[in-house]
């Protein structure tokens, strides 16, 4: 596809969206749930926040996406999250991993390991950081560093290795985002600095993502139409804001008054060029 | 009472609220904690949030009402609202309760009728299913389905009689608001799209409700006003906001600045006609 | 230090939290989790929210600051307060604890002396009954009641009492807020009515101290700058809003914008004058 045809493809998931309203399951951090429950309804679906084991099954029956966090990890919530996503798994809907502070502290990495290695997760998005530690092994990270290895090469490469191996879509969001299912790359260049300033946006990111895998089977198209849209949203929200809170606000009010033509002139997803 | 009687009573109510800050104590759901504390504080009314079995007792006995949320709901939380609630209920304090989820998983369906079976609750607030889901037999759901069979009429005459045999207050919130106390019935017409736009916005009815409960023994009164306060102030704040995100902010704005005049002008809380 | 001193003292703090991000490591409660994450983040820092055993020592150890928060407490929550606490006491890195309702029930006053006794805290924030609740002792407090017996002075000298006996900075928030080591007193004159129509404004002046303390060795007066700071910070949010939901927006807008020039016009902070 060309970035045209990414612009029309983003056009024709969010329609879907707003007609069908699928029901996105979501195990995520408490700091989070609040904001990426209004996220998803912005977006057009329905959000449904649970964890209790009893239900993770009853649950994931009438879900359309399940929505996999790592935040303010404990292990019950890890349980939960096997839990639900094996049923997923079993009724084959997506699965989207974000591992949240993977890398930084054994618990988080080994969640987000042991959730890849008995989960078929579809998609993995995270920074470069959080991907890394996914796939590199963990002397080379001590030994090198979390922040001081990664060139966006190095990176780049090893999400597409790991994407090819595992059949999974890897996208490593930044200043511009990457998207690989190992054989096609894609590049995201929407986006603002203020995401940054408000917490949460990471996460939501991940939830735009869940939305748009819900409703469209090419996960790797479907991954990068969701990030196109939600950087779009969050320049449309820095010109109308003044400072982290109103844009906050600005960008739920921005994904949710998204056109077709402010999409088809402003989203900026095409093939990734250059890498190896 | 009339139309306008209603709306002298909202008014009466309010200025209560304000006057006495009643302290409402919620154990809710992660989700909505934030926003239903603030939805409170911009009320007239003290929020406190708290779960811990350790202080349960000593927070029923200065509080003035209990808020019940079954929304991300653990077997933990359930104890805990069952030991404040028996303390609320020593106390004669309201027990509003808020069923999230009520018919949609059997874990929240058993609580849901746990905490009505064993606390003396005074209202009920949920929307058509899950009202419905806390009276049909399990079969009877089953069977027909959760979202098919409700014909207004037939959930509104089976919370009649539900709210008359238990002696509680049932309200279903909907496009049109329906309270009753199996005598008498309510109708509430204030209210705006938006709200689905918005998370929590169903709990933060509920918490509205429990304010005015607070400082008012007519609990149907007080419920009816309740809601019609709450949907008003959406309809305020739907006037002067651009989307989700901007509508929130001036939801709280409006709950907080909301004068007499707007009140006397613009409630439209009503005897129910034609509900046999 | 003179006002004028302070208010240089700020800008220069402020400046350091800019460029230096530091981080800040919170175990907190549920219904703040969001909206200090978003002020750490406004005011420059970073925020990890995290209270599993399992990293709470590997957290401590790339951590600038903790910042403890008993509100929603649970016993497990004070375990993780005591291991990040005694890995950060190691490391000699500031800890700031907010005693949310102590005084109110035995489980949070007791935990708050416990954290007290067990760990090396460096700043207490709270208002005056949280504040009284930690140094009178229980008799006197269940005989005089929580609220009747706080005249400012009595609370204001049992502050500085207990600070020079215990090494702590402790600073009581109120219309004016006092700040002392025992040694030397701090009022902070900054500050706005509506921060008591929001939910965790105290609890995120808190975090403002915790960014503070994170890069400045004084607490004493990195205390009376953060105050001073998020106090003028919502004097500003206050101008341009309508009511606590857009105060709340404008009050992470006004601490990410702050300039040196507001704060040197605006702030409030001065030496305590009159007390023995």
């Amino acid at each position: 596809m060309d970035e045209k045809a990414f612009s029309k493809k983003t056009v024709e998931i969010l329609n879907k969206i707003r007609r069908q309203k699928p029901l996105i399951h979501h195990i995520t951090n408490f700091v989070v749930m609040n904001s990426t429950a209004n996220v998803t309804l912005a977006i057009g679906a329905s959000p449904i926040m649970a964890q209790a084991h009893e239900e993770m099954e009853t649950i994931s029956a009438f879900s359309n996406a399940l929505n996999l966090n790592i935040g303010t990890l404990n292990p019950y919530w890890v349980d939960s999250m096997l839990i639900a996503g094996k049923a997923a798994g079993q009724r084959g809907i997506p699965i989207i991993l974000d591992p949240v502070g993977s890398g930084a502290t054994p618990l988080r990495t080994s969640a987000a390991k042991k959730i890849l290695s008995e989960l078929p997760v579809t998609v993995v998005r995270g920074n470069a950081s959080e991907v890394m530690s996914l796939f590199a092994n963990e002397e080379e990270i001590k030994i090198r560093g979390v922040d001081s290895l990664e060139t966006v090469d190095a990176v780049r490469n090893g999400a597409k290795i790991r994407a090819k191996a595992l059949k999974k879509v890897i996208a490593i969001t930044g200043e511009v985002d990457f998207i690989t299912d190992g054989t096609n790359d894609i590049e995201v260049h929407n986006g603002h600095p203020m995401f940054g300033m408000v917490t949460g946006t990471g996460c939501a990111a991940t939830t735009a993502i869940a939305c748009f895998c819900a409703v469209e089977k090419d996960q790797l198209a479907a991954t990068a139409c969701a990030l196109g849209y939600y950087g779009l949203a969050g320049e449309e929200a820095a010109h109308v804001s003044n400072g982290p809170g109103s844009f906050q606000m600005a960008l739920y009010d921005a994904l949710y008054n998204m056109t077709e033509e402010t999409m088809m002139a402003k989203l900026k997803i095409k093939p990734a060029k250059n890498c190896s």
